[in-house]
């Protein structure tokens, strides 16, 4: 399970409740109005830069983010291998068939095109044109936390300028000064961590898993485009299987950690000695 | 109705107002003075910057941030589709009847060129210079607003400083240090909320609203390219329905939400099928 | 008039010395010693960065920030259309007798190319370095001023420590503190005020001017390579016209507002149908 | 012995607690919960940023970093022109008894390929594809420490923020106002210190050693290359004894400071008089 | 005379120490532990991110940095046209005879290959590999004080919060608050003069007088080319002529400057007809 997302935002910001706890004021550190003011304005920047309709499909695609699993490049790997096996024997058309079996929509859409006919140059642009728009949608994620964090401390340094401003203008009472200063620097605590704890880890985050996607539409349109070809099992599956070899050896490692006789782990070390031998 | 950037703009300032007006001081954060240090400089550095002649254009694009709707793509896939029929029908001499029906620049200009029998290379060449200098031209509007959000804050620190050199200068009656330092912290004030509510984000809007303006030129360039090279007509309502894809589903999706019958439902559902079996 | 810089630059200082003027301690802001400490220290700096020779030029170009026409594409797009006529009419090499009117370098420069009977492609090539190095002698001055506004604030800040430094050590007459403070932060106004007010705008202001320079080059080298290839001057001027269209545009209106039946308005008249047509 | 990144790393923080222990008040400076607050606020960022797999791969390559030695190319060198020399003596099929002795994955991989006769095109695909593989996974370690490096700072400023608002709500005892304010910096003081003298330069330093590595790479896969299409082992010499020479020449100097007969020196002019022939 | 350098960081430091003199604080400002403390911690974190041998190196190519004097590419064209006639008259093979007279590593290598027979391509290929090497090698300089100018400033901030966290905790005296945080404020006034005054503008230095060697470099290169292919030695002179134009009118007004009759002007007044009529 790869649950560092979660475990890291919650861990932090335990780490940080835990710190203001330990003090003899912590009531003063949880003050909605400060709260609305440095999301509310972070909120307003990013809405008079995104349409309505990005911003939900970014906050669509943020859940994801915790859940993400990163794409099993070995399962990938043996659909391909098998679809290529299928083509051989039978011929492209039969793929037909076995389409509905796949479970991935890049892979189903290359097979339809190659069962089609279509020759390997036209189902390559069509294949990279399809993996750049899912790139860039993707890429809508994690440009949004990217944003966010760039706004938030500018609102938090904001609302500690008003605040700021507020105690000056009332420096009848001087007992007053100490608080008036500590509820400025609210806004800026608050923007500082919701920057550095949330929306720039999450961007990079989004980053690091668009760049997972990236590798399996790889393997799968290099798959798909050795299938038109026609190229032999074998050989797609040795290919292939170089490319996917660091995944592999760790899925195998994780595996056998877990289930020394699980079934992945026979499919990596069917494919080890293949990628080795090439 | 894709309001985004009014409401955002409108709400951020809403509540800063509103946190504003929640304090008892309020009257202190209007100081016409210290709003024309910030304006006024930043105005002055950003026409050091350009020409009069670029102010102005950069002006007269600013209300198209708040009114601008993304290209129809898929009304821009049917004008381009029925082109195709009609030149496949009855020749490409015959599009020049129809040019008049064409309500894109771009698409009218690309199709002159190829009732005149231009070979598609320089029909290519020729789009990509235009839309180069389309782009360009659209660039000048973000760029104008990146610049204001950069100088803005800095006649904000500088207004700032004035006023903390005069207060210093002014000792004698320690009982107005704290107001002269709440004004000479107003131009800062001004200026990281027009910076950072108002300019940065609306140069990112127009640089995502170019991004947009940019699909629908790539749609348009294929699709005339595709016509002077004679394809089918249901090949280019394919691919091009392919590229256009995510943005027919929204489009579908709106029209379905605000009237299940309408005519632009039935395109897209025209389209979508096409586009699943290419 | 394209006086936007000078404008720009007078109204800004005029702005801030109102500011400043408003306030009953304005002598205090003008410091000789402070302006040589942050003027002398950007100065010291930029001349570690660049040789004498690279400063000479530098400062030379610099006028041309204020004095700078951009270059007539329409002019540039006639000469260009007439050399193509005479080259058709007469052949290459009666353009010799013609080169002396041309005051355009580079075109002078790319005829004697095409005249002396060089190939098309080692004419583009000797045009493309000469332009580049054009272009690089002009990024001097953009360099120059935005390596000024990057130690200007520096050396502000250098001096207001030194300040800093001197005032803590004489704590002894508490009422000097202030005044003490005031002089230190003398220096940051002023490096923040030249470099956001001066060296920035200026900065960019240059690259803005290069890209313009940039456009009548590569309109001037499209034109040299279509007369050393033999086209037709219709030809020739309906795409050189495009390329050029925007700018016509403008010209074209500035001199309607100036002069409604001036002749560069007929240039303009006879170029844009031929644009549109082609 | 090249141990800078240790005594660097050492020295820097020697001098550090030497500043601290000069003072009267060195105690303050050690505070274990501000130390938690900077070193797990930047875990946790760093962590939601990763997946579990990748800081378990960056902590295990961190100490590579300390004990990493540049990759002997005069040694690689040495093995090429030995495995050319048996291509050519006894066939490339020859070379399947000799892999063994070859001490680098890459090689071994080339070789194989050749051996397996595999064209030269397709065996630089591959090469080129594992090279890119291997400084992508190497391009972890370095990511990861400039990551720390932004992070830490952000932490440290926090940390202080709940320092200063925790003492300006405690102002009842003015004589605490001071040593609050020392604590709330402790937490500014370790994240400075962590990122520029540990985490900055030690991703600096990654990315240094993967250039190191790559220039390997490329000399191993000009050889391989150069094996398979059948050139002379003294032509092969040549080139890359040319591309190394500036190591070789570095090694040799180091060799003959410290051992004027050893085996290295020999290789070495052995070496240069063939590049300098080249 | 190239002096800039050395003349600017004079200047500089004198304009700075002289600021400091006028003060009657003068010797506070000279603190031994402070400027330990940045320069330490500052060559510390740089020894963490290079190796001793890296080192080294950027510290002997430091002093060129001061007496550097632009490559004349005068006497670099005329010793390639030099060669060139030699080729034309006697031969290629003739050139061996004079590789001796060459003082320029680069012209030497290359004229090697030339005489060896080998084809322009891969002449061109192992000159093209030779230069960036050695701009790579060149780099390491500009890079060096670029990080330098970095991290000075960081360990100035760092030396003045272990100032201020000492001050603070002794607040006991008042009368030593002052000039405890004049103490702490020297450590950062040191990072931001010996950054912004000495370590960025030699980085900035380092770059351009790279750029000035690559430039020479490029002219060598086409100067072999040339000779390689057997171009005509006049045709050279033209072309490289050109190529050189801009350094060598500089070094024209240069020698007139100082002795009307030299050669080099002859050389220059030769060669600009020459490029005229190119």
């Amino acid at each position: 399970m790869r649950k560092s997302t979660s475990i890291g935002l919650i861990s932090g910001f335990a780490l940080i409740v835990g710190a203001i706890l330990l003090g003899n004021t912590w009531g003063k550190f949880f003050d909605p109005a400060s709260l609305l003011m440095v999301v509310g304005g972070t909120a307003a920047a990013v809405v008079v830069n995104y349409s309505f309709e990005d911003l939900k499909r970014a906050i669509e695609m943020t859940q994801d983010l915790f859940t993400f699993e990163p794409p099993s490049l070995q399962r990938r790997l043996d659909q391909i291998t098998n679809m290529a096996r299928t083509a051989r024997r039978e011929g492209v058309l039969a793929l037909d068939r076995h389409i509905d079996d796949v479970d991935d929509d890049l892979l189903e859409f290359g097979l339809e095109m190659a069962v089609d006919g279509m020759g390997e140059d036209e189902i390559a642009g069509m294949l990279d044109q399809r993996i750049a728009e899912m790139k860039s949608k993707r890429q809508l994620v994690a440009d949004f936390f990217t944003q966010a964090g760039t706004y938030a401390p500018a609102f938090g340094m904001i609302g500690t300028l008003i605040g700021l401003i507020q105690m000056l203008n009332n420096l009848d009472d001087p007992s007053k000064i100490g608080s008036g200063m500590a509820t400025a620097l609210i806004t800026t605590f608050y923007g500082a961590l919701l920057a550095n704890l949330a929306f720039l880890p999450l961007g990079d985050r989004a980053r690091k898993q668009n760049e997972l996607r990236g590798k399996a539409h790889y393997i799968t349109r290099e798959g798909i485009l050795a299938i038109a070809r026609g190229d032999s099992p074998r050989m797609i599956e040795q290919r292939l299987g170089f490319l996917a070899e660091d995944e592999i050896d760790e899925e195998a490692e994780d595996a056998e950690a877990e289930d020394a006789g699980a079934e992945s782990t026979e499919d990596a070390t069917d494919a080890q000695p293949a990628a080795a031998a090439a």
